[in-house]
């Protein structure tokens, strides 16, 4: 068969540490399950591409990137040599935007083993998907500064939302619920307090709600201060959370935090009509705190791989990682876990071991 | 003594059923500590108002509100009868701005007696204080849409941060944070993906923290999708957190929520130099789901009344309801809590215990 052509792209800091352990187990899965994989390697779009030629990009990356299927990321950022906003933007966000990938998915499962920083929470009671608009809203960068350097100096910056951008993505959260058990989506929203572009999201998801294939959608809006509270104190009661660019951004940290930790859970970046390569990452960031000493979870990175694989087709191979990934977390061994989840061991432990289980 | 003029306005749904334990407890601590209050009610500013007058305010409330030290605001909302903006920027938001209320307090503390949802935290281990930008950012109705109601249309807001507005909060949380021991102060941000007004922030903090007198006030900076998430990973970490009116609107929710409900979070929304009422509310909401219930948690109201007592220098009768708040929390009779913090009894149960207690 024609090979699954994939970019990789490790970035900065623990990215760099986790995306071993995600090959090995794309690898692995390849092998056992009979899939042609092929990995590209580039060392753009990280902080130390940036810090050699000033740039975060080569001016070909377009050309580059295109011929593949997917972009399977690590993460980036070194927020002490480069601002935040110039790595984001001449990386991920400039992918985003660019491949159209405006469906970001992030899945929030308790899993077994894994301790949650919630009393009284068991492996399945926590389990939604966060569904983010990834192209536009907050991260506009339109904007700018007047007055600069003065007592009068202003900064203004336009969120944006167009018909076009907010159906696509309510839809697209609307046709995955109706698609899981529970057919249930929470819409996050602000009308309250922002009073323009939070109305007409609710507004627009009003409209598409009512289109009679969504009948049987139970569909109910938070705004995000109370939403980010019920995350807290009854998470259960979510299936499908669909939310802005920030809001998503939000709810797909808080999520996998009330499931004990950030470190495994992933992101797809999806261009849906498949026109552009769809990005695959960890949710978690390039963590200049704990980079380098080779204690990184690997599980959002490997998890992401497995994002992938279901994304393009492969559910037996998909299946055969999420399961491998549950056994070696729900064994819970001390000395194979990470010490994000209470245990004692490193990126190379936990990254083998489920290796070895596919 | 002159008395202190406090405008009550007790608002809609829950507001109404909390507003006279509040009422209760302020007379009590007034005869204990020998205070002299002088309440006079309000209708208006509820949406109870604005379906019979058709706007929340009338035409005179500023002359009616500004002969007062302090308003004490119950809750506004009836989302099913008002669109939530209409009623939000018809009164709490517009008292805000009109008010130059600019700093909005809101503490977030475990109570002893309050399970948490978190596991394993014991009353002491959450204690931070959230200061909210309170009167522009991301709530600054700026905007508008076009091409209505083609495939076209499209929204925009503006976020709008002025040096003065930005200065002034970072100070006030500087200085807060100056005068607590553990003076420790963490800034939201999101200036990775908000690539305007947030690196004006982080860039602001920046000067103000070098000036002299913060020497001894250590910074860090988060940003909000992460900072959620160490507010339920390890809450113990904060002392005092800034943020901007979105942040700090989310952060004041979630905090609360990771010391076991909402219901007992305060807010204060001062206008630090005077010149005008300050205000003082709970945190939540009219909460139309239990509107009727006689089953609200009063304290949150309650707590407020005492966050005006310490605005206005009465520190004796403020640690006195802040006491008798502990003590009856702490008791944990399940007859008298309220059911957001498992108990059984109601909210008339509970104010009435704090008001003999104090
Ligand atoms: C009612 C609403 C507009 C308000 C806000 O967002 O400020 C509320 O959530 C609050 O926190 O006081
Ligand atoms: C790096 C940053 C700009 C990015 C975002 O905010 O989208 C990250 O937090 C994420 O969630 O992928």
């Amino acid at each position: 068969p024609t090979p699954l052509k994939i970019a990789v792209i490790p970035g900065d800091g623990i990215g760099t540490e986790v995306m071993p352990h995600g090959l090995h187990c794309l690898r692995a899965a390849a092998s056992a399950y009979n899939l042609s994989l092929q990995f590209t390697h580039y060392a753009f779009a990280s902080c130390a591409y940036y810090l050699t030629h000033g740039t975060m990009l080569p001016a070909d990356w377009k050309a580059l990137l295109s011929t593949h299927d997917a972009i399977y990321f690590g993460a980036v950022g070194m927020p002490n040599q480069v601002p935040d906003h110039i790595s984001a933007w001449g990386s991920l966000l400039r992918f985003r935007r660019e491949y159209d990938q405006y469906v970001n998915l992030r899945p929030c499962r308790l899993m077994p083993g894994v301790p949650s920083p919630l009393s009284g929470k068991r492996a399945g009671d926590i389990d939604f998907v966060v569904v983010r608009e990834n192209t536009e809203g907050e991260y506009s960068s339109i904007g700018g500064r007047i007055f600069a350097g003065t007592e009068r100096e202003t900064v203004v910056q336009e969120t944006v939302m167009t018909r076009v951008g907010v159906d696509r993505i309510l839809r697209y959260a609307l046709e995955l619920a109706k698609r899981r058990p529970r057919k249930h989506v929470t819409s996050a929203t602000k009308s309250n307090g922002i009073s323009i572009t939070m109305p007409y999201w609710d507004e627009r998801m009003d409209v598409l709600r009512a289109e009679p294939e969504f009948e049987d959608v139970r569909v109910d809006k938070f705004h995000i201060d109370i939403l980010t509270a019920w995350m807290v104190l009854r998470p259960e009661q979510f299936d499908v959370v669909v939310g802005s660019n920030l809001f998503g951004d939000i709810l797909s940290d808080l999520g996998p935090a009330c499931t004990g930790t950030i470190g495994i859970a992933p992101s797809a970046n999806i261009n849906p009509e498949g026109r552009f390569p769809s990005l695959f990452e960890p949710v978690h960031g390039s963590a200049p705190d704990i980079a380098g000493k080779g204690i990184a979870n690997p599980v959002g990175m490997i998890w992401a791989g497995q994002m992938l694989l279901e994304h393009f087709g492969f559910g037996e191979a998909a299946k055969g990682v999420l399961t491998a990934i549950e056994n070696v977390l729900g064994r819970g061994e001390v000395g194979v876990l990470t010490p994000d989840m209470k245990g004692e061991g490193t990126t190379d432990t936990l990254g083998r071991a489920i290796e070895r289980e596919i």
